[in-house]
């Protein structure tokens, strides 16, 4: 079997493979009435984009996004939408090789292995191709959010070389200006340095994301295996060449004592606890606390390089290989908003899963103490 | 809405808090025909039980599992497996100081902010208690799994100090013969002096965990929104206290190279490609390789010490808070055999979902091929 | 796979064999603040329950409900509800020779033919005796509805004799003051002499069971594939023995014509459309248009009777059965507060669904109207 | 919420309004390697597609099939398989009249009290134009069922004119021959006659479906919630004006005594038990049992009528309306292959369901009796 779907209440289903003729998604449960265009979409798409530095790949996929159904005079309906991405610039002759040799580090054996047959043109089902419609989910997802939630990305580590500044010395404005996602002009320029080092080796290098969200209100999640926590580490680590996922603190959380772990609280402002750090990222118990959520996802380089590597082929023989094409050196940067698009589906499923079982309560409470 | 279920094919759905009258499970999918008696069970619960070293909690709760339903005749019949475990050592007054102040790091303040009430008693549904549970549910899962997959875990490091050692060096026998899961007889009697330090100084301390899997074939997973690994990752982070989770090389993949990453190929014995290093942790595309399942999580230092913290009352005032009771000094500890056991369900579950796609087609190939 | 959970955001899940240790349910997904108690469920359980006249079996089972999580202090927590119900009244023995000859129209041979073993005793898992945890499932049920909504069922035929009393006629006092849930004081006489007939010639009759909901607001359901009829023709047939389920005209619909089917519309006094006749049974493109929601099932007679009938063994030998021990001759009878009880659960499920949708929209709508 | 999904393993999720750009749905969970080509969707397709005998609506859509994904070199990868058809034949202007106005017996006014605002034109989501995509899932489906498994369909009552032809005396190759799905030729003519007579008084007509499937392997289904009697029910009520649907002897066994209703066994010549009569519709506690499944449906007739009625408009005034435009006076008869397709999907997903709990279980067995 093979799950295609995300989410409970806010579902996205993905279809299509790299090479054929489309890509898409259908998102159901979107409540009715929000406004969505095209444009909408576009916009979160055009960020994702390939080919829009030299730091990517250079295949230069449009990207253009049709909403087929759901969408009724610029207002969603409720009912599912349908979001159609046509494949353009395929060229299979690029991947005629790897039909009969199993790249290392790629699902090549283990799609032989499990389904006994592929479709292997740009690595079908498995391409970061598919990551599109996760893109263009996470824009419906957006307007669902409304504007009191913002969530927004950054890249915070290339290879060895981490971005070296206090979260609130941050300029998100630099993130949008830099083809790297980076918060900071200086490291930008020296990752971009570093980038093509990698890029003219045919090399490739690792990276790390740090997905934010900021303005969710205290009590989405749910206290076991619907935790907020846990639904972020499945939507973030469902990313193509994800392999590790921590909220705040995360594995620096194991080093420290009890004293300086817990976030102290005080009195705040609007009645709600005010914490004093946020180690938690967020999250206690599985539930938002009020504060910004941070996770953050480790990206691995990708196995598409220049240097030979042995392999075997489909039938058994020792080989090698090496993986030519246009691909990303660092796949960790175009990842930046796959990780915001899969954080706002999330938030958008928990959103209106509080809303189903204490939506009520909240507007009741609401009622008697105001 | 609280979702209290995790598994597609093998289901395990909780239920309990720590000072109601019991805990308890039922785990739904099971095939018919496997032995499975209580004992089954407790052989896993023992392990996790509180008591049993001076580095848990001194609570001395028997943990006894009843199975109420869906075996007959010491055999699965495949209907749903009731298991229940009555809640005995309850000292309800130990938390009535909780009932009105947050404890940082603590569920307290989330749970009242979702729900607007809660069962303040030892944590109520947020308790590591409910992890007894998941240990028998895991102890079914790995009847499932048959005697050709072992899932076992190891305490790989506590606070700053971790187990240096290769993989290869590891005595998996040490790790049941000392309270720690370490698979070291030196590196155990370090920690334990560390655990002393840590416990009579009324702090905590956080720890990473390992899980890993042998004998798992190629194929299991699905290529996304059912990967594998997404599925560990969602189990891991269900777990109370977690904050990170891994797979293979992990974060440690954002610093290498595609040339370092990439795991090699040679033709196998068994006619499988055979890996040369297993820097993915047994998984590629989100299907498994037929490697070992390496899987790492972090915990965080449990949040009750005796140091006073700063928090608010849940009417909004200023105070401070000493967390006494009985508590683990380190819940990563007994946190080895609950990473195990959401370790061997996810297994068990994608083991079932690949037999429904994939196994036919299997047979056939056996068929043609044998 | 077997799939013992019902619902999707009011989940139950159930387990338990007739003649295990018990039977019980999880309830997940109730809003918290709920009042509940024991006595709340058992009421509707001593509806149910077996053995309070001479037309059901004459077992005695209390049905005395267990509340073992998901309450304090007499109010929901919003964590999942385990309802436990201990199996007293087993006489095993009764049931020795049906280990190895299949009883026609039960499931004896199926279970068989699937789990290749079965719990034999009394039915095991396919025994109408696990309905005692969808009443209780429905009480709770009935506390997320709430007061304005009013759940309700009656026998409408035994066998040929089907009650001839005009909807508006029915007196629902009647249907608590015979043991036949008869809305007529004389059908119930001339349906207890009949059932007399029956019980004395060691032989079972057929009845036709109605539910109805009134106080739905309008909008509840889904259009395709969450259609509020669909759920609820999927939760009555769920039921042991139910052969057939009918939403408002139901297959007399398929006699009429347009004109005649059609419920035309006047405007109400609410503002809302009133209707001038209910063939659509209060459900109209899967969503509820607020008028009474009304169900039918059919459930055939019981297959356990005194006449020999000519069955086969385990072992696929030709033999006879007459099936004796403690049979409702009519189990229709019994499943008048079932299906009520699924109804309800039906209908919270989708007035939490429709919450997480559409009560944004609503509540928008109410302050922008009010 | 609005679940647009069905199945478990084989999952189809579909979308599109009847006058947006396209229809479709997504097909999960299909077994690798099974041939599939777009010919094999439009020879289902072509047997319900409008327009081809004067019984049917005159709408001229080809209702040509894509297949966008999930199909490499003419077979099945095992990924999820999108299906595109767009919309061609759109006469909008048609529907401006219905923006305003409630048609009775449509959806109109639910969808508007649900959602706020819906898209009217053609009916929108709640056209039966939506079943084009079910008859395409379910095309693929038999692919899964395999040549072993025959899924089958006739229409058997027009009105209140019943086909009165025994079951064994069914000429199954007329049902291809006439365009009312009639298993009978002179009841073919017959009901032509009458059909002429509904469409020229401009009225429409209810009708009964039955279906079935022959050679399912006993043991597809399961106990409870996930009986194959109930997934059946569930997804032929989840067809557009269907308000009733019944198994085997359905309301009719509500009127028979134990006696009558029992299939008696006796030995069969393959050592499974041969039934003498089929009274149950070859299920037997939620699991099939070897015997033909037969399933009856209950069609409304179309409430698109040209005979005036009383309705209220979005406004709350009182008006009446003439439903004009192209429609079926009878929505019964393109009903049977869309009964056919959703049969055939509950069966695949079963047996898929059954491969997975028992699929090992079985293959033990045969080993060990073979």
């Amino acid at each position: 079997m093979s799950h295609n779907t995300f989410g409970h209440l806010f579902r996205v289903t993905t279809f299509g493979e790299s090479h054929g003729p489309a890509i898409g998604c259908v998102v159901d449960g979107t409540p009715p009435g929000l406004t969505l265009t095209e444009a909408d979409l576009q916009r979160d798409l055009d960020r994702r984009r390939p080919g829009q530095s030299r730091h990517t790949t250079q295949r230069r996929e449009p990207d253009r996004a049709r909403l087929l159904s759901g969408v009724f005079e610029g207002r969603t309906t409720g009912t599912p939408i349908a979001v159609l991405i046509e494949n353009t610039d395929q060229r299979s002759k690029d991947y005629g090789d790897i039909a009969e040799t199993y790249r290392p580090g790629h699902a090549d054996y283990t799609y032989d292995a499990k389904y006994g047959l592929r479709d292997y043109r740009g690595g079908g089902r498995s391409s970061a191709r598919e990551t599109a419609t996760r893109v263009a989910a996470g824009a419906i997802a957006r307007r669902v959010l409304g504007a009191g939630i913002t969530v927004r990305g950054a890249l915070v580590r290339i290879g060895e070389d981490a971005l070296d500044l206090p979260r609130d010395a941050w300029d998100w404005d630099q993130v949008d200006a830099n083809p790297l996602f980076c918060p900071d002009a200086a490291t930008a320029e020296r990752w971009g340095a570093l980038m093509d080092r990698v890029r003219k080796a045919g090399s490739s290098i690792g990276a790390v994301v740090q997905v934010e969200a900021e303005g969710v209100p205290p009590g989405l999640g749910a206290p076991l295996y619907g935790k907020l926590d846990q639904d972020i580490a499945s939507a973030l680590m469902s990313i193509n060449a994800v392999k590790g996922v921590e909220i705040g603190a995360g594995f620096g959380a194991a080093a420290l004592s009890g004293e300086d772990n817990a976030d102290e609280m005080v009195p705040g402002p609007d009645g709600r606890p005010a914490f004093l750090s946020n180690h938690a990222g967020g999250i206690l118990g599985g539930l938002s606390s009020g504060q910004t959520i941070v996770a953050r996802f480790a990206v691995k380089p990708t196995s598409s390089i220049l240097t030979p590597r042995r392999t075997v082929t489909r039938q058994g023989t020792a080989t090698e290989i090496v993986t030519r094409g246009r691909h990303d050196p660092c796949v960790g940067i175009r990842a930046v908003p796959v990780g915001e698009a899969m954080l706002a589906c999330v938030l958008a499923d928990h959103l209106l899963r509080h809303r189903a079982q204490c939506g009520a309560v909240a507007a009741a409470r609401r009622d008697t103490d105001g």
